[in-house]
């Protein structure tokens, strides 16, 4: 089905468009009370994930709601995790837990390269039946992990501040380290090509700890494993979002992907020096920016809006979306970028 | 009485040193079974930061054990808030928690500038014993939070991911939170100040939660506050270690301070180069690095030195040793730069 509106498609590509795109990270989910209300009516988060009626309902509704240019199919990055023999719970304001970690070579010998069309059969549907309802409205993101970010959590079982186990295996265990990277990698790259079999018209990878990492070991245990899938995915543009990696952005120019996501402490003009003109940037504005009053969210959307300039840019925050900000803020947001953004292409 | 070993006084002023000082952030503590021995004689982490002959000894501890150049008071950057009118407690493995927090005008008014000789006189009183049981073997460093760390945990009340609590206080109530940030930047000088008074040969400030700010808000709320104690404090060295403020580095070159520390993602060469030559640079092994083994610590800790060149730096780690670390394997680093950066000098 042709896309109705296909802005976020074609600034990702880098072509010019009649007004920048808006979408935000995190968009389908906690800030709605639409979606609380679907979430209420399940006993858990992965319910929720894995009900491809629902996750599609709350996939759509900032579409509904907020007005943005983009859905994002409602899911997790853990679901990677899962597939690969590490099933994770998502406990109530405490985040992810994996009762079963990795720590050895038999415990690495047990997990398997995710088997995508069975054991995220449900996420493909989600993804179908979202497709099926968006009937073309807007373009629908695919997503997952970066495999650093995924490693993280299957080694240290849940969040932490400094993952110091984690980096402590990329010290004592390299090989182990490797082996387990490059199944995550393989099962992601399997898993975004599903996903855009399935109907994704853009996917994104989220390295959400890519800024523990000193510059050497990410180049190392992350960026080599996002460029591997970066060069296997050319089917549809390809976004990367590496959270605090500042030390990474000159290699990123390299990537063979189309978008690269700044954070909210990205300097806007630093980061386009580094990563030069040919790829379009996303983001980046600070997410408690929308805590403000309409006027000042109005006014660092515009100045944000004119740092990027009117070419190449995919307007969202620096961060997903904080769950006690007020949707009529986000509105506010999306509105802006939509306003001033085609005026900045009139004058 | 006279320092017998002022390396790190001397690399601090940007002097000469016949090799180059080393010491690790959080050496006093958690690492050590000596530290651990004196900790479970009391009900908590508390009661011994406010026991003068008890924070003495773990203070001295690592001197004694790891061949440390310089002694840090065992303290913890939340007696200031506590001085300020909001007690903390430390609660195990989870961290800090305040039972009281600041969200209005009215919660402020109950604040108090630190009365630093009574509600902070047990520090003193522990800097005065430690210094006379160091007999000058090392210097001793006095430290504080600085002013935007430490409006964090009084607005947020505990540890965060994002601290979006206390960024949403500068959006909303940007009065109350310069009031805020400039009680506690006064009660900083002071606490600083008699720290000075009471013995401490160099003093640390340390911004933990620096990263998580825009580059803009960051000159706002932290930076202007920094550079007011910068400005008051001329008695002894000083230190900034602003964790994760990458995008700070060129305003750092105009701090009236001695010394700027770097977290391990910081590149060496380019803070040197943003910084610039009027500043010693204090770090920045990655923590992670400990776990290895003996020959790749001490190749590791040989990168590091040769990096940061045998002038104007003072080696540490990028982030307080982790809890877990063998205290062997900080001996091998501690070693490895008194040998290696004397050798450096000989070449």
């Amino acid at each position: 089905m042709e896309l109705k509106n296909d802005l976020l498609v074609r600034a990702a590509r880098g072509e010019r468009t009649e007004r920048t795109p808006v979408w935000l990270m995190r968009q389908a989910g906690r800030i709605l009370p639409e979606y609380r209300a679907v979430r209420n009516s399940l006993s858990g988060f992965v319910e929720l994930v894995q009900n491809p009626e629902l996750a599609a309902e709350v996939t759509i509704q900032p579409v509904d709601i907020l007005g943005v240019d983009a859905a994002i199919i409602f899911s997790d990055i853990l679901v990677i995790p899962e597939a690969m023999g590490l099933p994770y719970e998502m406990v109530e304001k405490k985040g992810p837990w994996f009762p079963k970690t990795i720590s050895s070579h038999d415990d690495l010998a047990k997990l398997k390269v995710a088997d995508v069309p069975s054991d995220l059969g449900y996420v493909l549907e989600a993804i179908k039946v979202t497709k099926k309802e968006l009937a073309g409205r807007v373009p629908l993101i695919g997503f997952a992990g970066a495999p650093w970010t995924i490693f993280c959590y299957m080694i240290e079982g849940q969040g932490s501040k400094t993952f110091s186990k984690a980096r402590k295996m990329l010290y004592n265990e390299p090989v182990l380290s490797d082996q387990l990277l490059q199944m995550i990698t393989d099962s992601t790259i399997a898993y975004l090509k599903a996903q855009i079999e399935a109907g994704a018209n853009v996917v994104q990878l989220f390295d959400s700890w890519a800024g523990i990492l000193s510059s050497a070991q990410y180049q190392q245990f992350s960026m080599k494993y996002i460029a591997q899938i970066c060069d296997a995915i050319d089917e549809v543009p390809l976004t990367v979002f590496a959270k605090g990696a500042y030390f990474a952005r000159p290699e990123m120019r390299h990537l063979n992907c189309r978008t690269i996501g700044l954070d909210w402490n990205m300097g806007i003009s630093e980061s386009r020096r580094l990563i030069g003109e040919g790829k379009t940037l996303q983001g980046n504005l600070d997410p408690c920016a929308l805590y403000g009053s309409t006027a000042e969210i109005e006014n660092a959307t515009k100045k944000m809006l004119d740092a990027f300039g009117p070419e190449k840019h995919i307007a969202n925050l620096g961060h997903g979306v904080y769950p006690d900000i007020d949707p009529e803020k986000v509105k506010i947001f999306v509105q802006t970028v939509k306003e001033y953004s085609s005026q900045m292409r009139s004058v």
